[in-house]
């Protein structure tokens, strides 16, 4: 019984007929914006490359975490579905049978945002109009390889298709940016492509191989990086890099938001320890808040906005990390604390003009309690959009009802994808567009704010707040 | 001015015309489904032996906590309920008197379950037709025991009128289950009725009586529990008569989650200092939450499914506990936090097809920060229905926008009415079912789902999911 | 562009018609009735000496720190708002610019309840009919200032105009309550205004001044307080004197919620320590428990019902208390732990007639897992309204939400505006009415109440519950 697949104009939008009349209004206005992605995981080498891809599980399946751990949950083995990415003996049929896996399995995705990425893609994108079933994958996986086997389904063809204005990746510190360079002396792509300084695993002196990290930030900017004073002064070095190339941002995900820094002298002895491996966990977590509250200061003076992605057990079950590596749908979030972790950094740059932060977060209880009020008072704090296991319909609901009332539409960034699924970059902005239309639909219709007041802000939300937020200008 | 009583067919529904047309139409589909109730507290005597309930009073009233924590919360005295269950002097006048301040204090439960469960219960059980006021409590009274004199309303006459198909009661691994194989060695008996392993307070080292109840463990099973492995050999011995009598599930309700086990030396060291009542809280807690690993890992052996109700400060308020024992409505709950403390049982067992583990809470902040992102996961988690102050429609509703968009419907266990008030369960599925078709018609008017789609997920969730979690035949 | 300003009748109505339609009949119903203001901040003065408002810059802007931190969270120089209140060197001129600042921002307030007050002042009170801009500025504070300088715009012309029948300030223990004791003795203020008794600061032994503030309530009683009994008895003279004078509450707003006491020896010698100023943070924390311990008792016996506004971290950032003082935006709440912390003082007086605790919290995460079980089993124990960051429409929807199912309707209190901006009072308990209207239609319209309930429900929380909640006979 193969179902027909259809994605209704109207959907998301709320069922009374009046809201979702003013829903619609709002979402005409912006649904054709362009897309601005200020952070997110796509390999730059796709783009500057422009490497075809090579089917619909190596595209849609295999690379895509949120789709993964929702099969690996009802007992799918992670390696039928090619996981981890990048394995050279995962072999065509395989691929084809790891997407009859997902197709047979495609209930499970009822009522989840992974379900109206897909749709969306496979219908705008790829033209499928069938439902993905046992019967229906064979066709489905044949139609999908047919397209990404001509031009038009070529990463630089699929930035032009998707509108995509603006699009920064993630990037190592000591990374030489080599794809960013290539595409930024090629006029013919329209796409802004720019790096982001992801420099965790350097502020993090307690994990395996920091040392030889430590020992090529030195190596590569001829800084001797023996010192805490090293470490700084490397640090500012590289970012200058990223800068040069474009960034406008850092980002920094560490189990928690602690900012609080060691004395000087404290910082070095415990820097140098941590150089000999002789520092005590207690040590390189104080070492790492206090590389924290450097980079916040590093911030304040090169104007790179920081982004804060806290809160995450990564790798939560260690045989499915020894087997398949990090990224593949063991991370679970936990509680965060905003206020006194983030006390010492805002005391000394929170109304520094240069000086931006943006949280993000999992825990939603952070919302009206801490993160709201901090943005709505602190001039260089914005509230970051729902992330990852809440980058949803009712979850992104929830946060502009608890983040606007006293932090503000104005102190919100706009929507951020933070994805890898290259795919479902334009699907995901389509969501929060539609879930954002459907927010201020509900304020006007309960007469809390006109119509041209929400008219402003449905266009705020899509062009100028991330621009705004992010520093950005295209 | 006595007020009619009625109970719409449409309660619980969303207002929104479209919206409840679907609800209407999913409830439908389900509303006469048998009920599964897999974890529950009526008493196996009352259905083993079909004893008659005494009046209004005995059966709604005095043994119901949710009921009478309202009325304690307006000062009425417990007392004058007829708490606790099971006084012998508690004469009729004062049953009669008890159920007249029920009723001239009813205004308090608008907006709550309790009106919900009650109304449906004398509306749809009883035929009442007027609104528990002082002016009708009498006749209301009356009316209640003239039926339950009758042979339609005995316990088991109730089982097949209530059309409940499997109901787990709890009990206490040393029970010798003597009213189960009665019933079970009874033809005329529909439902399954089956026990739950509920061994919570042989794992409380640090608990008043605890060496005796060890002591218990040993006589009963003839196997030496003065060794920490002895211990785990009885457990296992209970369990195996506990599985072999029909149980699915044990159920375990500590003040925190932690499942980290001590060294097998250490804990045979911890064991011995607690028989000797030498050990401290901190050595008896870890304990305790050895005793919590070793469950599961016979659990991943014996097949049970694990079910957790963590997290309440029972008996909060001393005096009340001195005067009429636990359960008469003074616990309250705290905190949740399940990743780091399920961790060493999620990294040992998370995966073990033979495992399974449901997460009941109280604490709402962890849905979408820790249980849905867990469930979604590892094969073996599932999440449980709200449970006991969040086991009510607004509530429910919040369970599901948080839980759904990446736990997913299809790791959720269907409804538990975890209740000893047995004449209540089929209006608590009752309300679960509508409360259910409500949300999915939301997402159908949304087109966030397929009409067909919704349809599947609400038998799944009355039918199918219970099944499945909690491996039931019926 | 000059953009009408007007109000709808309708205004923060559910939109579904049949839901609207019931909100609308439930508000009807109470909209006019007198304003009960059981805690709040308006200086007593201001009505004692009918002293006239200045302009609008002096009486909307610079002393609320509700609007303040949004412009602040733009980057405004609270400066430039002429904060801190009562600065001499702010001149007309200023605080015309000041205008001026706050209405061509005025965009930022879009979504928050700081707009929905302010336009219900400026079209309702001030007759304004054109959208605050940089463009509106002038004529709107020119319009606003010439109404203050009419009669009918002093604070005592004001109350008769709001109807407000009760108004509690708040007040230092040693005040002398001359302001309180004129209004008493002057028979044309039909409004009842009394004080409430707020000692925090002389409950805190770690901060700086505290020792002055014991010699003050020693010198003020002539009682001895160079000992933790003297301080018991001078407080109780305090509160007496405050009861005497119309008082009907104490307020307490500390870090924590915790009210363990020490054995009296050691509160004794913690004291004494204290006044030496050597004693540890961690002992004066102990001592302030100890004290917050002491109060209840004394509630217990003078009847002054206790309200705790816990768990905000004040002057979060230390440059900008420096320069502009207190309450200018800078405090953050943080979590609350109350089960625990408030088991000592429930367990000595929870059940006890005379004693009245009703928990404020800005921490969302306890309402349906600890305020609302407290609430519905201590009879002592009340739900405040959400307060401060939450007191805005969807908050208050939230709150209701997971508050009633268990800790009913009859265990919350009605609103409380707790603000010091008077010109406020009206909308806040307007926008307040309007939401409960709707929340209770919500319920009416899925036949969880019937509408005579709703009704009564709808008085009840303007009129019965704020009076039976403080103890107020008006």
């Amino acid at each position: 019984m193969t179902q027909p697949l259809t994605i209704h104009p109207d959907r998301l939008f709320p069922a009374e007929p009046q809201t979702r009349a003013v829903a619609r209004k709002l979402y005409e206005q912006v649904k054709d914006l362009p897309i601005i992605s200020p952070h997110g995981h796509v390999p730059p080498a796709w783009i500057a490359d422009d490497i075809p891809f090579k089917n619909a599980t190596d595209l849609l399946l295999t690379p895509d975490h949120y789709v993964n751990r929702i099969l690996h949950g009802q007992g799918v083995d992670l390696g039928a579905l090619g996981v981890p990415v990048g394995r050279t003996d995962f072999t065509d049929e395989q691929a084809r049978e790891a997407w009859r896996i997902f197709c047979s399995h495609y209930e499970l995705f009822r009522g989840t945002p992974m379900k109206y990425w897909m749709e969306m893609e496979l219908v705008d994108i790829f033209g499928i109009d069938v439902r993905p079933s046992a019967e229906t994958a064979d066709d489905i996986y044949d139609a999908i390889n047919a397209k990404l086997a001509t031009d038009a389904f070529k990463p630089r063809a699929l930035l032009d298709t998707f509108n995509i204005a603006f699009l920064a990746t993630t990037d190592d510190p000591l990374d030489d940016l080599e794809h960013h360079a290539k595409l930024a002396a090629d006029d013919s792509v329209a796409t802004t492509v720019v790096p982001t300084f992801r420099p965790d695993k350097y502020l993090e002196a307690g994990r395996a191989g920091w040392n030889e990290l430590i020992d090529a930030l030195g190596a590569k900017t001829g800084i001797a990086t023996d010192t805490f004073g090293g470490w700084i002064a490397a640090m500012e070095n590289r970012r200058q890099f990223f800068k040069s190339m474009g960034a406008v941002s850092s980002d920094h995900a560490h189990i928690d938001l602690g900012t609080e820094p060691l004395p000087r002298e404290e910082a070095e002895a415990v820097y140098a320890a941590a150089r000999r491996g002789e520092a005590t966990t207690e040590a390189t977590d104080a070492l790492r808040r206090t590389f924290m509250f450097e980079m916040a200061r590093m911030a304040s003076e090169d104007g790179l906005v920081m982004t804060l992605h806290p809160a995450v057990y990564r790798n939560h079950h260690q045989a499915t990390f020894e087997k398949f590596g990090a990224d593949v749908g063991g991370d679970i979030p936990i509680a965060i604390e905003a206020v006194h972790a983030l006390h010492p950094m805002l005391n000394a740059f929170g109304t520094n003009p240069n000086f931006r932060v943006i949280i993000f977060g999992q825990d939603e209880t952070v919302y009206s309690r801490e993160v709201g009020p901090l943005a709505g008072f602190y001039p260089s704090v914005y509230v970051g959009p729902p992330w990852w296991f809440i980058d949803a319909p009712d979850a992104i609901m929830r946060w502009r009802s608890s983040v606007t009332e006293y932090g503000t539409f104005y102190k919100t960034t706009g929507f951020v994808d933070d994805t890898r699924a290259f795919m479902s970059i334009p699907a995901r902005h389509d969501l929060a567009r539609r879930v954002d239309s459907s927010y201020l639909a509900t304020l006007v219709v309960q007469h809390r704010l006109a119509l041209d007041e929400a008219q402003e802000l449905a266009n705020a939300f899509v062009a100028d707040l991330p621009k705004k937020a992010f520093n950005i200008t295209v």
